[in-house]
């Protein structure tokens, strides 16, 4: 586990190198980002850097604020730079699954309207396809329950999120969250389209064609992978 | 007014009368429907009807509970039998526009679920293409104004709905709305598939391949129009 950390922390660290002063830098949630954050937080004490941070849930917000890093939301700001974030599992062609942590709607609000995106993670969030991570899908809660049983009519092996035994989680925006255990997505495109165009689905955690590089923990250093398409 | 209220009157009876009994039907919202949940309450107490309600709105709840209609929401029922429901406009081949009483998100999941579905409207919402009547879009708040520099640029013409001069209007789900004023959409599959995949978006106005009958008002009497697809 310490060395485990010890790779996150490396891997947040240069992360943070990619960002230079006057840039809107869009805050990423999660272990890894946290030392990202960390590290900016740093940069601004001691080398004075001058950034703008829009954080995508209320922990990042919490932590760049106590580091004096100045936030904004991602509608005071005209765009953003450049976006690092984690990500819950990375295809080979570069499509991701994120929403882990339930706040797949404001990450993929705020990566619409960045510039640069960066992806943080560990090597086990390398995969051939998507699909063993359980793709979240954030719905309104009227009509949940149809769609729910769509799901399950549609062999997409549907789960609510659950905040405790008996009480669904909700987003940051009242939502509920359904988990679809799909194993392998062949076509993630179609899939994306097809969940786009439901009733009652806010978002979901495909987050295709976005990443432009990614930053992945390794023994022997991060490794950074340049994404063209 | 007063033949206005008489014509909407006579669509809401005329409407009502395709209710049979042990059916489920969606309640819709809005001056035509008032006519038609109260013919449905007349019906459920001289008639012995037996039917259940599933309301789009808080005011059609409200109405069909003080007419002693069963009412369930959509997650409580298996599907619903029939919606009846206004419209804002429907164009020659039977799409539409809906959500001027910012009730779309409700109406649109109650019609998702619906075997069958009655629009009813006076003659001034037939129309050759949809567009007059701004399409509503109810979006998440978080990203909401760069979703409105989003359709400036796309020289889609938004505008927030208002609660008053200062407050934004906020939906049940508690959203906002942003009003197109599009005035001709040539394509509506097109514009439809191009906002459902946009981020933030939660659902819009167009109501596509939906109807299966509309009746009109007109002062000969209700004209009913069975679509074909």
């Amino acid at each position: 586990m310490g060395k485990q950390l010890n790779l996150k922390e490396m891997v947040g660290i240069k992360a943070a190198s990619y960002v230079t002063d006057g840039m809107t830098v869009g805050l990423g949630t999660g272990s890894t980002a946290y030392y990202m954050i960390e590290e900016l937080g740093r940069r601004v004490k001691e080398e004075n850097l001058k950034i703008v941070g829009v954080p995508t849930s209320y922990a990042s917000k919490k932590q760049a604020e106590a580091l004096n890093i100045p936030v904004k939301t991602i509608d005071q700001v005209n765009y953003v730079d450049l976006t690092i974030d984690g990500a819950d599992e990375i295809s080979h062609d570069f499509h991701g699954i994120k929403g882990g942590g339930a706040a797949l709607l404001f990450e993929k609000v705020v990566a619409t309207y960045s510039k640069e995106i960066i992806w943080i993670v560990d090597e086990s969030k390398m995969v051939d396809k998507l699909g063993r991570f359980p793709l979240p899908v954030e719905v309104i809660p009227y009509g949940q329950d149809q769609l729910f049983r769509l799901f399950q009519e549609k062999n997409y092996h549907p789960s609510f999120r659950m905040e405790s035994e008996e009480v669904l989680k909700q987003t940051d925006s009242g939502n509920s969250i359904i988990d679809l255990q799909l194993d392998c997505i062949d076509d993630p495109i179609a899939l994306a389209n097809e969940l786009d165009s439901l009733v009652g689905v806010v978002e979901h955690g495909l987050f295709l064609s976005m990443v432009d590089r990614v930053i992945i923990g390794k023994e022997s250093g991060p490794e950074v992978l340049e994404v063209t398409r």
